[in-house]
Parts: C-alpha cells; sequence; structure tokens
C-alpha cells in the first residue's frame, strides 16, 4: 500500500534537488488541497537575493494566489526540513490544516524551540523519509566546505 | 533638537495610515541605511492575497534588493508595530543591524514572547512613539466593529 505521507515527501525531496543545482540550501516544500499538489517551491535566497525566500515562504504566497485566499485551513504543506520561526509564522498566519516536515531542525526550527507558535487548526507529522531529507542537506554542506 | 528616532517613525506611521486607507491593517515599516531611507512598506495582506506580506518582511526584500545583498547589517528598520515571529525570524536572517519600534505587541510580537530570536548583530529600541503607533491601530479596529 502507498504510504501517501511518504510519496508527496518524495516530490518535496525532487524540489529541494532543484534547489541544491542552484547552489542553494536544498530544502523544498510543496502543499496539496484534495490530493492535488497547489504549489511547489525551494529556497531561493541566493537568486534572489532575498533571506526571506525559503522553500515555505514561497509555497505559502503562491497557493494562496492560486486559491485566491490568504487562508490554507483544508491544505497539507510537507516540507523537507522543519520550518524556521519565519516560516513556522507564516504557517500560523496563513492557518493551515496540517503541516508534514521531513528532518528537525534543533537550532532554528519553529517548532523545536518550542515557541508553541501552532495555530490551533494546525496538525503535526514529523519525520516522514527523515533520514533522506538530512542527508541531502548534510551532504550539501560537506560539498561546500570541500571545495571551500 | 530633532530626534532622528521620532523622524524617522513618522515615515513610518505615514505608510501605515497609506496601508489603513487601502483597509489593510495599519502597520508601517521603512529602512534607512546612512540616514537615507532605502525601502519603505505597508500592510498588504488583503491586497496581494497572502498572509505573508507583512510591512516588515516587504521593507526586508525591497531593502535587500535595493542593496543587492541578503544581509541588512548595517541598516535600522523602523516599524510601527513590534514584528511578529514570522517577522522577527526575517529580520534574523536579515541580521539587520539595528530594529526600531512602536507598539508593542503582546499576543504575537517575536519579541515579548521571549522567542530570543534576536541575532546577535542586532540592537533593538522599543517605545518610539508608542501611543501614535498603537492608536491607529485600534482606532482602525473600533471602526471595523462599528461598521460590522
Amino acid at each position: 500500500m502507498i504510504n501517501l505521507d511518504e510519496m508527496y515527501m518524495r516530490k518535496a525531496l525532487s524540489e529541494a534537488r532543484v534547489g541544491g543545482q542552484k547552489d542553494e540550501v536544498p530544502v523544498g516544500a510543496i502543499i496539496i488541497k484534495n490530493r492535488e499538489i497547489i504549489a511547489k517551491a525551494h529556497n531561493l535566497c541566493i537568486c534572489l537575493c532575498d533571506p526571506t525566500a525559503h522553500a515555505e515562504m514561497q509555497a505559502i504566497t503562491s497557493a494562496c494566489s492560486f486559491l485566491g485566499s490568504r487562508y490554507l485551513t483544508e491544505c497539507t504543506m510537507y516540507s523537507t526540513l522543519e520550518p524556521c520561526i519565519m516560516c513556522a509564522g507564516a504557517l500560523y498566519w496563513s492557518q493551515i490544516g496540517r503541516l508534514v516536515y521531513g528532518a528537525s531542525d534543533k537550532k532554528l526550527g519553529g517548532f523545536s524551540r518550542k515557541t508553541q507558535l501552532i495555530h490551533p487548526k494546525t496538525k503535526i507529522t514529523s519525520g516522514v523519509l527523515e533520514y533522506e531529507c538530512g542527508e541531502i542537506i548534510s551532504d550539501f554542506f560537506k560539498k561546500k566546505r570541500k571545495f571551500k
């Protein structure tokens, strides 16, 4: 039987890889509604010269534009990395229905830090394809250090 | 003698008023470098149908684009309201040199909540024109309730 969370997380991982090919930190995010992907994004901070251009931020902006609504209550975000506090704040404002993330970010993650910044409407699942989602980032930084 | 912080906060207040005229929650933000205003913005969440379109987020994106840098270490942001956690996160990533805000936001403010999400390079001043900055928002919501 297909594990839907893993299937969608693989789509987010594909986005992360596209980011990595552009020399961005490889984080990817997608948003689905009724099993349909309505937004997908990867980190673009370097390409756009914009520290706010995280994958999750762009996926939220894109999904809201697609739906014509500031609220994503019936949507699920799949993100390869635990959203940082900025992205956790954006998810709060969007009132997203569900967040599924892969690797945890103990240092800058918006949820590990116990900011309690979770909208009452949002359910959270963590650790989906955790190893793959973490490995793509650690490999990226290993290569960075090697060529420094 | 001119109080520079108050002078710049009045510019941010002007931005907040422009937002209010568009029926947005009246919050304004400007960013200066070497005493020159390099970005100004007001809330555009409703106009852009985007929950991430807070005044501070747009000011950061705009200032980084202007400078061609993802970092605002030599800049100061003036915001009429204490930035929320999303905006505080964005300020963290931007490594902004100084943040000056007017009214506090005890409920959703990124600093009142003690998230300790302050970049070591960032100095913070609060309460500049606090009354005016808070009044413009409370007046806005009073009118909203009246016409409901």
